[in-house]
């Protein structure tokens, strides 16, 4: 039984929760993730990635349980002080979360890309899951909706997707180039996971990204698409509102739709388990489970199912989860 | 009786301890205090300027009263995150401390003065006396020490001052220039005053920028300076360390000598009274008090004494202190 490759495709909360998910049930160092970058900002000068710290954090164990994002205990002692200049910021950054945009800022500022930071970071908070900007190269979501160009953030947060979405845009995406060793990641990976995140603004960001579209065409490696929508509604975030904006039906078959082309398996909601026949007509393979992580337990049973699916979809079986059936509930 | 206005030369702890009791004395508008800056650095790309804060915290009502220094109640999780990641520098900021660097670095980023970005904080913190850093441009203070040349910071806070000193230098103070209105408050103060701060590390990078010591010796208003040196002992900080390794007797003579071409009066601590006549020999008037600041009510008494010292110094009276003697026992 040989070690396992596998290659997650993530942007932030569901994303990282499949990637705890799959560290738990193959081992860390089986497990590199690919991550949207197209979420990056700058507030005061500072570079911040929010869906790279967001899978950082959590398999790093310090990611709040409450939020999904952010670190468990942070404080807002800073954002108070901001607010006592009456220069709050709408976004909030916590006193420890501070710490990884200032550290990522100063060594990007010396000239590190946004890769090797990320390795540094993560090395340094003992994850062991190599963690992969989709580029080291500024591509900037922008959300066209009824209150004009949002670049992602003001839409997202700032405005809290509550805006009618007209259509997506990835700026700088047909110059930026994917970070180093993504292509050959996905060359080379034996089972590829299109994490259950937002297809258009987690995931298209990196499919725009030159060359990663064909990649994936050409995989020898199963891929396997995990559903974000449940009976029509999104598990969490914009999803569903955002596809119905887009004239698009918030259904897994949809998603399933959206990903054909380069997909072999999807995993889809038992809830939604009447599209199973509707999602194999697409000529892929249809997981039928319980997709919701409520907890890490959630996250590494879901994980060894992929892990058994992704063996039924290719030649030969490359091996089974970690974890026996007593500690993962549901196998 | 009309408006005064003061003018105080500042470093960090003490200066800022004789302004807030200037400001108690004869009011805030009536106070401008122009401001060392060549203890300022860059930490994580952060504009950190410590006197100004210091200064500016004092007079806020904010200043930690523990230490002088820093925000009271502050916290240090923005530094224990930095110390997870194994990248903890040897100078502490706090998280809320840490908003003021990130507000003034971005608004320098965006091409404000280091003078206006103060007026601006400043002002949101409701202090109404004017504060004027030395300089816009950059002056760094170097200790050349039996270690090397070292940064004032990492003299003063790394090494904790324990290098033995051979010389100081004001890197950048030929080339830089007073901030905008130095020259014409020095012209137009109607008393000045040295706080008793570090001669050498506070005050000279102050008298070292171009045209601040002619000013000094053309100003109609009379100049005092507090000693920071009490009994051969610095009150805080390593004044007398540093004088004596350069070769200069620890004491009160030896600061006013320091200062004797341009000041006309020097404040004398009562420990010291024996050394009153030697210091009137030089030509100036001496007040001997207590020029110890223990609390509020101790600056502001101090305050009072230098306001109708200053009103000795000159020909005609100009108005005494706010506080009436029961409000400023000691008066």
């Amino acid at each position: 039984m040989k070690a396992m490759n596998f290659l997650a495709f993530a942007g932030g909360v569901g994303g990282a929760k499949l990637a705890e998910g799959l560290v738990r049930a193959v081992g860390p160092e089986q497990v590199a993730i690919i991550v949207n970058t197209g979420d990056d900002f700058t507030l005061y000068g500072l570079h911040i990635s929010p869906d790279i710290d967001t899978v950082m954090y959590t398999l790093a164990g310090i990611a709040n349980p409450e939020t999904g994002w952010g670190i468990a205990g942070d404080a807002l002692e800073n954002y108070g002080m901001f607010e006592r200049y009456g220069a709050a910021p709408w976004f909030r950054l916590g006193d420890r979360d501070l710490a990884t945009h200032l550290l990522r800022t100063e060594m990007m500022n010396e000239g590190a890309t946004l890769s090797e930071v990320t390795r540094k970071l993560a090395r340094r908070l003992k994850v062991a899951s190599l963690i992969l900007p989709m580029s080291d190269d500024p591509v900037h979501t922008l959300v066209d909706t009824d209150k004009g160009a949002l670049p992602f953030q003001e839409y997202f947060v700032k405005h809290r997707w509550q805006p009618v979405v007209r259509g997506l845009m990835y700026e700088g995406s047909a110059e930026a180039e994917p970070s180093p060793s993504v292509l050959r990641r996905i060359e080379t990976a034996d089972t590829i996971v299109i994490c259950p995140s937002n297809p258009y603004l987690s995931i298209d960001p990196i499919l725009s990204l030159h060359g990663i579209h064909d990649a994936l065409l050409n995989a020898s490696a199963p891929i396997i698409a995990v559903t974000p929508i449940i009976a029509g509604e999104a598990v969490k975030g914009p999803a569903a509102k955002l596809m119905k904006e887009l004239g698009v039906e918030p259904s897994a078959v949809e998603v399933a739709r959206h990903y054909a082309d380069f997909i072999n398996g999807f995993v889809l909601d038992v809830r939604d388990a009447e599209l199973r026949q509707k999602i194999e007509s697409m000529g892929m393979g249809v997981l039928v489970t319980d997709t919701l992580m409520h907890n890490s337990d959630e996250r590494a049973r879901l994980a060894c199912e992929i892990v058994t699916f992704a063996d039924q979809l290719r030649p030969e079986k490359l091996g089974g989860c970690l974890l026996d059936k007593t500690e993962a509930p549901g196998v």
